[in-house]
């Protein structure tokens, strides 16, 4: 068996992961000339670099060297990057945890050659303050000027700049008391055009570090009015909506300059409540896959939808499919079996569910079991990963809840099965749940219905290539 | 409740009835000006005339008035049809049952507005003979003359004519002494291309009344040369193979004059062991679907293959469909319920059975079924319809086996449920098995596996229309 093969157990197919060391946060998201980049986090060792990757279609990713790598100053800390058309130009803005101070500050590079070399500005930091916790700048285009929001624990602090070097705060949002379960880092701010209409909203997202409904760390939006100067949640939006149910999402943040005006998130599918236990090796970490964002009335709010961007079909091969079915009651229909990877999208219509419980098992090994199951009486939704496989960590194995609209039609589910990942998708995208999962083995699919009968309106699986077939070759 | 309506609970919706009194044999078939004829054997107080109907598409039929009624000389029993160009008129064959004498001899008739009205030939009984069994003449054209088959009991007598009112007996034909398990009747013959080649071959079929495989009534065909005087068996095709396994598969014979040298087939759906018994009325009978045939050969024999006409496909509606998916070992899955029609097409890949029986559950009322068995390991498949609902007559209910071949890539299903007739075409129609039913309630599909998994290539439901919504408009 050739070196390494057996610890690349579980190694995402789908997902982005690094060749090896630890990664965290996505940073300096920005499409530039045909690319996609995606720096993220990347710990070697305790050095704090930005590892990096570009896309051409935002789901094959190639590995670059590492772009930007720790200074006198500090380690490299997260951040985000721009397209400086001017100066012809990134521009890339990261927090230093500074080795001497200690304190949290904001520097600044730059890359004439679309992101593969970086210089650091001369006179970094550029902008520095005296609280605990300062990072995390994401810096967009508003108008005639430059806005960088970033965290500062408690709120988010906002900065406005003609030159990307000198910022001058302009305002600071903070939510309502119960958004505070944790520390809040990684802010994002971007307008967005309610679906169906012509109206243009903003909509501020969190990482929230704690208190999550999964547990640990989790994401929040808050949606509303931004001036150009102050964002103000709408009245019934000041307290945060959690972006994902599952315990894996966390971190995530949207590309500058995407064409069409896309709004594409990713984020980093772990937790820190145990980053550090993952049973894979030589990598540490991996990224959700690419999302576009869509927001939408819906009663009273505004909320976001997010779907894997449509891109990601390219990678559907072998397809298992059921249009209009009826499953009976107590039944229990293996769909497809030794699958490493796959996706799944069922629709089911509600008024013909008379199922107590309904959803899908997923066999991982003897007696191993992922299980998503529907209540439509408690209008919810439960991911179990409980006996899912291996639970690296007392904080890892578990049963995560989620409110499940069952008032429409139809009940959507997409599911992302990677080797080590699942990403439900609950009603296009209303309701997301991301958990990790270390399976025993391959997947075997499975739909059940309990104390009564339902339809499948279509329910389709996809078995998927691999986004890295060669994942040596870093080119 | 309208006058009627419960008593016509097994009136089927798909296949061909009278309004009332009995059917049996379909007769004079023929296809004639955009028009193809379905006469048949009609008992009305036993007193038997043809009955008739119409069809543009085979699928859709318009009941006609009676077209041949009984006459001084005797009832009207089974016969064929002609076109006579050359007389711009069609010509009917019958066998009159005679009164006084009891003995069988044929009859001509003639129509001259597209089979509406029919002139008895005025010199009837056109031929005669001694046997007691002397029925059921089938006129074809032969190049430039006319070639007659009829039953004479123990084999088959041929004849041949230039006027179609003078006949000579050419050869007879008896296959061997297996294939005479019960008096023949209603002969056919035939020529085919082999599919693939163009090497032509003749197919002889024959009812046998007696000794079928599912037990009474059946039919036989054997595979030859004809060469305008005598048919000759290939030598490995003297015992005849069965036409249907199934227990109501009777009298089939073939249109003549089919536009681009289709060979379509209908039969009466019925046995002789219990035709009045049927729990039906105003109606008692029904025909089969009608049947493209095909002749192919496998190994060393040429083989019939039966399928319902493409035309069918127009009645589909609502569909329920599933491909590529797998099945795990002893489950059982509700396609759909609720049903009185429907076609079932199932396609499972061979090498990917590992269930040692799988098949086809249909849910026929409560503690009712009507199964569909198939066993790779023996190679066959069985019908039973033992508890399948209302058992009319005690030679009704029973389990049926036909051997299968699983030496191929798929095994092939398709499965034609009507209210009370199903018909099943194993391996594009290589094997057929045609049963009655009279379910206690409406059809429940489920599909099962026990004792290892499968996979359905593609399994289709299609719900399907009535093709006579207005039984009482006989226009």
């Amino acid at each position: 068996m050739p070196k390494g093969v057996k610890m690349e157990k579980y190694r995402p197919k789908i997902h982005f992961s690094a060749e090896d060391y630890i990664i965290n946060d996505p940073n300096g998201l920005v499409y530039y000339n045909g690319e996609y980049h995606l720096f993220h986090q990347y710990n070697i060792n305790e050095q704090i670099y930005w590892g990096h990757a570009v896309s051409k279609d935002l789901v094959h990713w190639k590995r670059l060297p590492k772009a930007i790598a720790p200074d006198k100053i500090g380690q490299i800390w997260s951040g985000s990057a721009v397209v400086d058309e001017e100066n012809q130009r990134m521009v890339a803005f990261f927090t230093y945890s500074e080795h001497e101070t200690k304190r949290q500050s904001q520097g600044v590079a730059f890359s004439y050659d679309k992101g593969r070399t970086w210089e650091k500005y001369s006179g970094n930091p550029i902008l520095t303050d005296s609280r605990e916790d300062f990072r995390d700048p994401k810096v967009f285009r508003y108008e005639e000027k430059w806005v960088m929001i970033l965290s500062g624990g408690d709120c988010v602090l906002l900065y406005e700049s003609k030159d990307l070097i000198h910022w001058n705060q302009i305002s600071s949002f903070k939510g309502n008391q119960e958004s505070h379960t944790g520390v809040w880092e990684c802010p994002d701010l971007f307008p967005m055009i309610v679906e169906t209409t012509e109206e243009k909203k903003w909509v501020l997202t969190v990482s929230v570090n704690d208190g999550s409904p999964a547990g640990g760390t989790g994401m929040q939006y808050f949606v509303g009015e931004f001036d150009g100067q102050k964002f103000i949640a709408d009245s019934n939006q000041e307290k945060g909506l959690w972006i994902d149910y599952g315990k894996d999402f966390y971190a995530g943040v949207t590309w500058n300059h995407v064409p069409k005006d896309r709004r594409l998130m990713i984020a980093w599918a772990d937790n820190w409540q145990y980053r550090d236990y993952l049973p894979t090796s030589p990598f540490k970490g991996q990224m959700s896959c690419v999302r576009e964002l869509k927001l939408v009335q819906k009663e009273k709010k505004y909320i976001l939808k997010q779907l894997p961007v449509k891109e990601m079909e390219c990678l559907r091969t072998n397809k298992h499919e059921m249009k209009n079915i009826k499953m009976g009651a107590d039944e229990e229909w293996t769909l497809c079996d030794k699958k490493e990877v796959l996706e799944l999208d069922i629709s089911y219509p509600i008024e013909k569910i008379h199922a107590q419980t309904f959803g899908i098992k997923i066999s991982t090994g003897k007696n191993r079991q992922f299980e998503i199951v529907f209540c439509k009486e408690k209008q919810c939704c439960f991911v179990d990963r409980t006996t899912a496989g291996v639970n690296p960590h007392d904080k890892f194995a578990g049963k995560y809840k989620a409110p499940v609209d069952f008032t429409q039609e139809f009940l959507t589910i997409k599911l992302l099965m990677d080797v080590s990942q699942s990403e439900l998708f609950i009603n296009n995208g209303e309701v997301v749940m991301s958990n990790l999962l270390f399976p025993e083995d391959f997947y075997k699919v499975k739909l059940f219905a309990t104390g009564g009968d339902l339809v499948i309106e279509k329910s389709i699986i996809y078995e998927m290539d691999e986004i890295m077939k060669h994942p040596l070759d870093e080119a």
